[in-house]
């Protein structure tokens, strides 16, 4: 997909929302436990209830791989039901790969060519050969962790040099000079909502994915302040704030209630690039 | 597997090799092919050749990933076999994991309970919450990447702080508030065979996982001479030098001739923990 697709879908739908697939076997409600395969009949759920309000689904692969082969057939299942059934959506691997680049190569192929994801998160630890791999697929994007949600992200990612810079600067600084905003985005936390206006010097143009919205406490108004730019530039990410909103056999309405209010709320701070203009 | 078992296997086998499954469908001998399975027939014969040289097999879940679900299920037939048929070698779930707290305890899940492998590789950048999910496990060992060998580990690895110290430095010193030497052991490429002299003053006791050895230029006898503690500490890797060793009919009996030369080699090199004693 395109940046100019996906700011026409993010303006159609008038939502910068992304719906994070973390299923856990463990919280989805007790009747889909009878279901063939629960884990995809849960998403499918949540899919078909949400689609109207999101521009994005990111699955997080952890999830499915800690159930073994069986999850990454239900993982397998999701991305496929979602590209075909729903073509305009932009799916995420959340994988967090990166590795030497023979390594890394395989690991974009796992995602670009034998799945038919839109992206994939990647580490930067490793540097350039272990991101570059990620790059020569033609419309598909790779998202560097630059500045994460978690209360880890203070114990490197702060980290600063001689000169004043911090780390995550370093990688937003250096990265650039491997590809393009029509390529690559960043995943910056949304707890972190504040330091978005420091990182938007840096990378005007990109897209950002941000994570840790509702449960892990971020603010989407924050959020949109600071982040917003004038494509958009933002890819919200809500997971269990929006799947697991209910565990009766309605969770999928109630699913795609708090989808719709997180894309009403979104729809007002879209209007301020309009009116920008 | 205790740090004192592996030791002890070390010893016994005079051995510290760890052999890198990285297998490449591209790469296996022709009439592999024809087989069922070709990736699982193929890693069979390899370690079926090896396994009297090594004390550990590392896979590196990127080429089975590529593969889709079908190398999904090569992988874990692969990891089977060895703990089926040759219980005392050391697993590595070669994967660069790492993300915020819930998630990361689904990739130990993976790796530890779905699976069972003795070790995972992990990436610091996301900090303590990213790392203490896999160090909850009895037995069970992390191997958190400090200084890689490739040419990309210059990017951010050695960036320098105010009082000049380096982000790998920084990484090896702050995660021992995080786990012991008898559950984490780290990467250090052998390409940086001589900063593993400086590395051995900040984890004097720690195993060390060292690929880079053959087809990526490092030197065996650097990475003995500077790595080298009085328990070994040492996990040498090598890959595609043993396991492509050649790629006909007698592409096992080729690997086993590589594999035994190292051992021929290490043994040498454990001569010096001896003396020095």
């Amino acid at each position: 997909m395109t940046k100019q697709n996906l700011f026409l879908n993010i303006t159609q739908k008038q939502s910068f929302l992304c719906v994070g697939l973390d299923t856990d076997i463990k919280k989805i409600p007790a009747h889909l436990l009878q279901e063939d395969d629960p884990v995809f009949a849960f998403n499918q759920a949540i899919i078909d209830a949400t689609q109207d309000y999101c521009v994005a689904y990111k699955l997080n692969l952890a999830f499915y791989e800690s159930l073994g082969i069986k999850g990454l057939i239900s993982l397998e299942k999701t991305a496929n039901y979602i590209r075909r059934n729903y073509p305009d959506q932009f799916i995420i691997a959340d994988a967090k790969r990166g590795d030497i680049g023979n390594t890394s190569e395989m690991y974009a192929r796992a995602v670009f060519e034998s799945a038919d994801y839109d992206a994939v998160t990647v580490a930067p630890y490793m540097g350039e050969d272990s991101v570059k791999p990620f790059l020569v697929y033609p419309g598909k994007w790779l998202i560097l962790l630059a500045l994460t949600s978690n209360k880890g992200s203070q114990d490197f990612q702060f980290s600063t040099d001689s000169t004043g810079e911090r780390l995550f600067e370093k990688v937003l600084k250096k990265s650039q000079e491997w590809a393009t905003d029509e390529q690559m985005m960043y995943v910056v936390g949304a707890t972190q909502a504040k330091m978005l206006e420091e990182i938007r010097k840096i990378v005007p143009n990109h897209f950002l994915l941000v994570p840790g919205v509702g449960a892990q406490g971020g603010s989407l108004e924050e959020v949109a302040r600071y982040g917003m730019n004038s494509e958009c530039g933002l890819l919200v990410n809500s997971s269990r704030q929006i799947i697991y909103a209910d565990t009766s056999e309605h969770f999928a309405e109630a699913a795609r209630l708090v989808a719709k209010q997180l894309q009403q709320e979104m729809s007002k701070y879209l209007q301020w690039i309009i009116n920008a203009k």
